[in-house]
């Protein structure tokens, strides 16, 4: 196997190794599944978006060799396959432990899905393969210590520190939606309460206009100068202002960036109040200045991009 | 330079490379100065502790070169120096932006260190040191993601997360007895309100038992069952298990080891309530069990070994 150093892309200490020859990575959402081709030099051959109905593991390992096959009639084998899924891994990102929007749970997906392509498969949660393409290729790059939050119907979290992701012990490090910014708060789905998801998502921004609109609904008032709007969206900014803050002491990120389509309509709204809110609760000099927040730049295909450049570096990184 | 790789004494997933020669670690403290010096399998030659006035970088730079001096006497010339600092680095660890206990601040220790010994030396913050030496040799050998809180006159803390200490992006990471557990709380020394250090530390005991008495005599009156001191160190128990609750959807630690003096007299009285409120507060199925809470096994060397091994390994690693 010829390998060589990838051109630098990013600061992290350890380069990734390309991949000779295509890798696909796919992102698995619950209702949305995108796929990105990258040829050895990390340039995109090819980005598409599907809608899809997969619901339970036969149907998910189903659409997920369709997919593969859709992108190889058109640029040919691919050497590698980088899954992103909407769901909690493993500590050693075999096994799906949880994938509740598509409709199972303890599933060894990686070495099933290896089996049927005949190559090497690579798994990641969603939020997590976003913040690597955003370190890698977007809103992070140069950062050294790099947290992602996505907003959409929940938060979902992923932090990079010097150039690698950063799982945890269980495997669930980064579910920054239940960072507990209210203690003894309101309840979360989770079993907790006063998680930063259940003052900030769409679910919650639905909730707390009453619950007959949409959080679409709630920007599109506030773009109008909905004064109820407004304040709703501000207060949401606040509260990620609390949580960004409390990541603080622990990370010291330099960079903290927003993605999801809900960060991107409601950015008017939302980031003047959390630059002010981090700003007035920021904890410790020598961290100062805070992180820089700003949104994505890796597109709905964030995850995807993420997801391919694992495959790639997995395939043939060099051990360190 | 001839190099090998080190026998794996932990899990990290790039293990250290040892130096072929001894190497010295010093942990310098507002009084107390620590020193090891291992030989190239990592075997502690000669441990020593002394209390030191250096105030001022000249007596600093001059402490140190005396205590290195002190244990090459002994054992012989050493390959590399490292130090552990009480105190805040820069990004690249070259610089120790301040040290309010040593009396300097904003100055290149590293380099102005290596000038006078004319060998390598490796700086790192005395907390970080710690966290390194009980995750290669301690309480936290094995955990990918490890969390050491070490309970002093304040509190520190150093992450180590798949064999790497987290640094940040401003080289404040990890300063965690300033995680906001009480947001609108008491004031803190750092400008901030609310945080761990203000709840649970020998300033805050001495404070909140009224200011007469010292954490120690407090413990002491917890030993002898005195209602008021129990109630105090349950108190501060309840309150670091908060922080520690607090990390878990961030890095989802295996493993939190407890330091300092005070962690270990007053375990009988804190951890009961630590592990009680830990248990109550965890907040996401995948992060059960949460992660273990151990008091530390390094002793009060661990400083000075955690400089050690970043000594050595700084100076013959094998680029990745």
């Amino acid at each position: 196997m010829i390998v060589e150093p990838a051109a630098s892309t990013h600061s992290g200490i350890r380069p990734f190794v390309r991949a000779l020859g295509p890798v696909i990575g796919l992102d698995l959402g619950g209702t949305k599944l995108a796929a990105v081709v990258l040829d050895d030099a990390g340039r995109v051959l090819r980005r598409s978006w599907t809608e899809h109905q997969a619901n339970g593991y036969e149907a998910v390992l189903d659409t997920i060799t369709t997919a593969v096959g859709d992108c190889e009639r058109v640029v040919g084998r691919a050497v590698a396959v980088g899954v992103a899924v909407a769901g909690l891994l493993d500590r050693d990102r075999s096994r799906v432990t949880a994938a509740l929007n598509l409709g199972f749970a303890d599933r060894p997906l990686r070495d099933d899905l290896a089996g049927r392509l005949g190559r090497p498969v690579t798994l990641e949660n969603d939020a997590n393969a976003a913040a690597l393409a955003e370190h890698l290729l977007g809103a992070g790059a140069g950062a050294r210590s790099l947290v992602l939050l996505t907003l959409g119907t929940g938060i979902g979290g992923g932090i990079v520190v010097d150039g690698e992701l950063v799982r945890g012990g269980r495997g669930a490090a980064a579910e920054l939606g239940h960072l507990p910014i209210r203690p003894g708060g309101d309840p979360c789905g989770c079993g907790g309460a006063g998680c930063l998801e259940v003052y900030v998502s769409g679910t919650a921004l639905s909730r707390l206009a009453g619950g007959t609109r949409t959080s679409r609904h709630v920007v599109a008032a506030a773009d109008r100068g909905d004064r109820t709007a407004v304040r709703l969206l501000a207060d949401a900014g606040r509260c990620l202002g609390d949580g960004i803050a409390m990541l603080i002491p622990t990370l010291d990120p330099d960079v903290v960036v927003l993605g999801g389509g809900l960060a991107h309509a409601a950015a008017p709204h939302l980031l003047p109040p959390l630059r002010e809110r981090l700003n007035a609760t920021r904890p410790f000099p020598a961290q100062t200045p805070g992180p820089d927040v700003r949104l994505s730049t890796c597109g709905p295909e964030s995850g995807a991009l993420g997801a391919a450049h694992l495959a790639g570096a997995m395939r043939f990184r060099i051990p360190a």
